[in-house]
């Protein structure tokens, strides 16, 4: 019988047969600063809520100690483990984002494979190698059907990350190339999650399933676990279940010569994207007059601030993080836009509250996402005026890796003010020299 | 703010507030029916090899004896035995039919409730109406987008049965009305499972995970872990991100004036459905005929017999699964359809072999998919007539209790010869008065 190499064969065929050697330098860079950033958002989610249940519900039913939770004292088992670092990566949305698809992708697969990298021997090049490659996989996969897959109301994080997560691992534990096709299959039928759970504790667990269940694609498949020959485009396969005509060039045209990683954007504050460009103008003026009186913001931008972030009125911190007039009036107040400024109690705070109301926004179509403007009304009856082409923390204009780190120790000091981010922050920019990972993850880890 | 009732909480309520009273006599018996046909099915799968691969990968992870694996000696967690249970209760194709959906119920749903029931006290009662209640839940959010879902390739058994897990286990639980909400939200956040993957190892990966991840849902929900408040019909919820439109009567309509499990079908054969007229008369005949020499065998049925079963060249067992040439060849030699008669050695068998060249298929559109007609010629020139207008294990022929108890006498007997099926048979009769039935599921293990 003729055989012709189907989709899901030709897209396995690359991740086994693509080698560190084949990694330009500044994309072997890019993923220690995905991991960097992975450590940064982890550490900041490790104590939420959802993180909290799951552990205290996993290890009714796991093995115990085999791998570490990032930033806990609890081991747990390697699936759980996964499922709990990927949650507390994505839970406060402040994770890395593939900007064409908005895939975050880093949390699926950096977790399954610190999991798998812990349970067994291996090297920084295969780690980042095996990172670059899941990264590449996921973004493809969702590439072919973006944007209405996401906006049907799939996760795509959670949808598309599970075939990242396999892959990776896939590449880690050496498949070959049917085992790898198996496990794109096994992944394939676990691909869920729904963006109707988003703002609650259930979108926590799409995101972590990605990560535990495909590092169980790969370990299933390893073991000989077979699945179909064409899981993605197959007559009852992935794409057309999900009602979808894919673009399949997007699968493995131009494979190693360009790398969906490079795409990918860090965020500085943990809030809506939209925001960002407003918030840079805002802190920047801020830095230079902190005791300003303020009375009165008006913010303009893209269409998009005001149909996702124009909420005066709000009570809960989740709410806050689509809230520009929040994130305006918590950066004027208290000069800083992290973690602490998007919590119920910074929501509750009087005085924010009462610049929360001061804060006007204008659309105009002129602006692009990524770019604001800003009116300061000051007591003193002077104006000022102030403007962000590009945000900080968007593809063109890019955190630095001084940033990355910075976002790393504001993490970690935030979670446990004693601990020193310094060994995890030597460690992840030498990981193309590390014999063995091994112990990576447990840097992140208070003594 | 008013608030209008949704369509999640609407089911949610009443899945809360059905009680055991409400469920008529012949209900609670076809539950018991079901979880006989359950232990049978589950008997004869839990040895297969997606069972094995499984069952090994998951115990490196376990916390380790806490719940029963049916049929085998190794105790797991609760998680993990949800879904092995569920993986070999399906993997043989021989469970429980819904049939207006395709759905098989009974493998997620017995499967979560079982895994619970070990973990903690529970009467049997409170079981029966647990698993009544989980069918009913998966039952009806499948027949609102029936038959478009599964005709998409989404594996309906997986997709669906989750939900009727989550439900299952959550009434067990006994959650409340906000909690169960959640738990269909996590739940539906986890929905998954493709056709592409049936005839593979990987449909059990789905079938395995809806008890596990429904059996989950609920052990969240239980613990605060919120969800949305209107996972199905939300904007961005189940329905809508399948790309269906629901016909949402049949969401909560007529709830308690009939109950779903009444239109579940059980299989006497391991084999495609619409094979099953068409064996019936077969062994009905072989029976008075044991030495006969069959030179021809012309069989009439329902086009999809045609469709479906037209496989006179087969190599494995799987595939004799769905040909009719094999069953019919196989039976005629053996005497038998069961198990035994499905498996690549069978297929091997060069009196089977010979055989299956002489059947031929003809397809009529006057006949209905639980029809058949069937003429058996012989050496003595003689050709002998046989026709059988329902299928026994369709809903309106259906199996006798004795004939399921027979169908689990077989299974166990294949599985261990020394073991005694009776004690099991009776405790399952005997549910409605059982206090605890915590010890149900070790009936169901070797000595």
């Amino acid at each position: 019988m003729l055989h012709k190499l189907g989709v899901t064969e030709g897209l396995a065929q690359r991740v086994v047969a693509t080698r560190w050697d084949d990694i330009p330098a500044q994309v072997r860079h890019q993923a220690k600063r995905s991991l960097m950033n992975f450590f940064a958002v982890t550490l900041a989610g490790c104590r939420s809520q959802p993180v909290e249940i799951a552990l205290r519900s996993l290890a009714e039913f796991s093995g115990g100690r085999q791998v570490t939770v990032v930033g806990r004292s609890e081991r747990i088992d390697a699936l759980s483990a996964a499922f709990l670092n990927a949650a507390a990566a994505n839970v406060h949305d402040f994770c890395d984002t593939h900007t064409p698809t908005v895939i975050h992708p880093t949390a699926p697969v950096a977790a399954a494979l610190l999991a798998l990298a812990e349970l067994r021997q291996a090297s920084g090049p295969e780690l980042l190698l095996a990172l670059i490659l899941g990264n590449e996989v996921q973004a493809r996969i969702g590439l072919a059907i973006s944007p209405s897959h996401y906006a049907r109301g799939w996760h795509i994080t959670s949808t598309c990350g599970v075939f990242g997560a396999a892959a990776a691992t896939g590449r880690l534990a050496a498949l070959g190339e049917r085992q790898m096709v198996w496990a794109l299959g096994i992944a394939a039928t676990q691909s869920a999650g729904l963006c109707e759970c988003l703002g609650t504790a259930a979108k926590s667990v799409s995101v972590g399933n990605a990560a535990r269940n495909g590092l169980w694609s790969a370990l299933l498949a390893e073991q000989g676990f077979d699945g179909p020959p064409e899981p993605l485009a197959g007559v009852q396969g992935f794409y057309h279940a999900l009602g979808e005509k894919p673009d399949l060039s997007h699968i493995t045209d131009a494979w190693g010569e360009r790398w969906e990683i490079m795409a990918t954007s860090y965020k500085p504050y943990p809030c809506g994207f939209v925001i960002h460009p407003v918030l840079d103008c805002v802190l920047d003026w801020r830095a230079d007059h902190p005791t300003a009186d303020v009375t009165r913001v008006v913010v303009r931008g893209h269409p998009l601030l005001g149909v996702r972030t124009d909420r005066p009125n709000i009570s809960t911190g989740r709410e806050s993080q689509v809230s520009v007039q929040h994130a305006v009036a918590a950066a004027l107040v208290t000069g800083q836009a992290g973690l602490d400024q998007f919590t119920d109690a910074c929501v509750r705070d009087p005085k924010v509250q009462a610049l929360r109301s001061k804060v006007e926004v204008e659309r105009d179509e002129s602006f692009s996402t990524i770019a604001a403007a800003v009116e300061i009304a000051t007591a003193d009856g002077k104006i000022h005026r102030l403007a962000q082409a590009a945000a900080r923390g968007s593809d063109v204009n890019p955190l630095s890796d001084r940033d990355l780190e910075g976002k790393l120790r504001t993490a970690a000091a935030g979670w446990d003010p004693r601990y020193d981010a310094t060994p995890l922050i030597d460690a992840l920019w030498a990981l193309d020299k590390s014999a063995d990972v091994g112990k990576l993850a447990s840097l992140a880890v208070p003594r």
